[in-house]
């Protein structure tokens, strides 16, 4: 639900996120040595130090920041563990109150999407029982598909409460390649944004924004600006506001005039700031949430 | 590497792969009781179910299918559980000796589409050690995000020797709401397919085709036949056929003249074929696949 979310933003006045994308190279090596020392070199190794890691984070940023954002990826490319690493990353965060956006990306055919969005945004059927199989509270997913592909996500953010955010114009170099096309006048990314608006439409939560949310990167404030307008009830998770080169005033079109609309993401710039800034893993983090917060909250007066 | 699948399927003279899309509704409800008894009414019992049955259509099938395609989001939506069956799945049909097609549609920004193609297909960095998380032998991949997202997959099949089908035209009823608009004269699908063309010129096999292939939905047979002339040497994987409504003269304009370039899919009318037709699982996977081969066969002639 969109609600849950847009009042963890005014309870924390703080409409960011901070991204979990654990590579191993981010965490600090005593960090890993001692995980390693434990479990050996293995995958239940890194996931042992990576779930330290987020807890350190999570315990660091959970009064401040209203969500995280797990990207999946950084977890699958350590294997079972690295999934088991992941669902107990969602749990704490989730005990902490904290807002779970999986950042997974996914999309198929129904059939499929169905079992994708009972996987993470639903429950599964046991025999009599139905039990959660990671209990995330929203996720990003893949337009490609069209229609089909989405609507078994909406179905869940209707039944269960949940959010979803739908990739419209993404933060990477080479995001134009396909979403910038322009076909019968408009652009691909505006084709997307209104299914987005289409989709989104029975699920309005009662700060008048859907469940539906649309992924929209702050790498490209030209296409914010003319999207925000384009869909002013959809929620925005904008990726790029530091490592990936977008600032304050690159967001600041994300959102509306009631100073919602739209939740920042970090990842690399809180997770990696002891590195540069120094101090522990936490007391950085917080440090440049903090800034990232005020930074943001400056140009939305 | 295609040239594997390709000595797979002249091995076999039998350009199909069967899908293992393992529903719980799918499987015989003695597998699953047994399985409940064992473990309880849990995601454990649901895995020790999906893999019994996942064996036996595999070992039904490893003599005489090149190929299997698990599709992620069905082990996905049994948690953990769920991922470690599909982690034994991968391992036995290796062990089997078949090609394993993992579809999961991945796709992201450059970094994490880095992430995921170790997961699959790659190496995970352990220390001084370098370990398969999940080890297939290819996957789907989502072309949203255009170039960035997509090399990191490339990349593996030129160093790792694996394979990639991106999705270009999918088989289902809304996959025209994006793919079919026309963008500068030529529809979306065409121009992800220029681009796979791009992204698979550096890994071309001995047979003449490239390790990056394409998604074509049987059920889109125009489109195929158009994709076919656009890109001669890209091998297409086509779900569609069976229970999605794609016959033999539907996939047929999806091969070249050599008899190549194209793998069709059936998941629900071999899984399910014993509910249909009677006898074991095993026996009635068999006799649908053979059906299958002879009937796809006889329109190649």
């Amino acid at each position: 639900m969109i609600d849950t979310l847009i009042e963890k933003i005014k309870q924390k006045n703080n409409p960011t996120v901070a991204g979990l994308d654990p590579k191993l190279d981010y965490l600090p090596e005593d960090m890993i040595n001692s995980a390693f020392e434990k479990y050996g070199e293995t995958f239940e190794g890194a996931a042992a130090a990576i779930f330290e890691f987020n807890k350190t984070l999570i315990d660091s940023l959970y009064d401040i920041v209203p969500a995280v954002k797990p990207q999946a990826a950084y977890y699958e490319m350590y294997g079972i563990e690295g999934i088991k690493c992941l669902k107990k990353t969602i749990d704490y965060a989730r005990k902490k109150d904290m807002y779970v956006i999986l950042d997974a990306k996914r999309g198929d055919i129904g059939a499929t999407s169905e079992a994708y969005a009972t996987a993470y945004l639903g429950k599964t059927k046991l025999g009599v029982i139905d039990t959660e199989a990671f209990g995330a509270d929203c996720m990003t997913v893949n337009p490609y598909l069209g229609t089909d592909g989405v609507l078994p996500f909406v179905k869940q953010c209707g039944q269960n409460k949940k959010g979803i955010f739908v990739l419209v114009k993404t933060s990477n170099k080479s995001s134009g390649e396909l979403q910038d096309l322009k076909a019968g006048g408009r652009y691909i990314y505006e084709h997307v944004a209104e299914l987005v608006k289409k989709w989104g439409s029975d699920v309005v939560g009662t700060y008048g924004y859907s469940c539906v949310g649309a992924v929209v990167g702050a790498t490209y404030p030209e296409q914010a600006e003319q999207l925000r307008r384009l869909m002013p009830r959809t929620y925005f998770l904008v990726p790029g506001y530091g490592a990936q080169g977008g600032g304050a005033e690159n967001v600041k079109p994300c959102f509306n005039e009631d100073g919602l609309g739209a939740i920042v993401n970090a990842s690399r710039s809180i997770m990696c700031a002891y590195k540069k800034n120094g101090g522990t893993v936490g007391e950085a983090a917080r440090a440049e949430a903090i800034r990232m917060r005020d930074d943001i909250l400056s140009v939305l007066e």
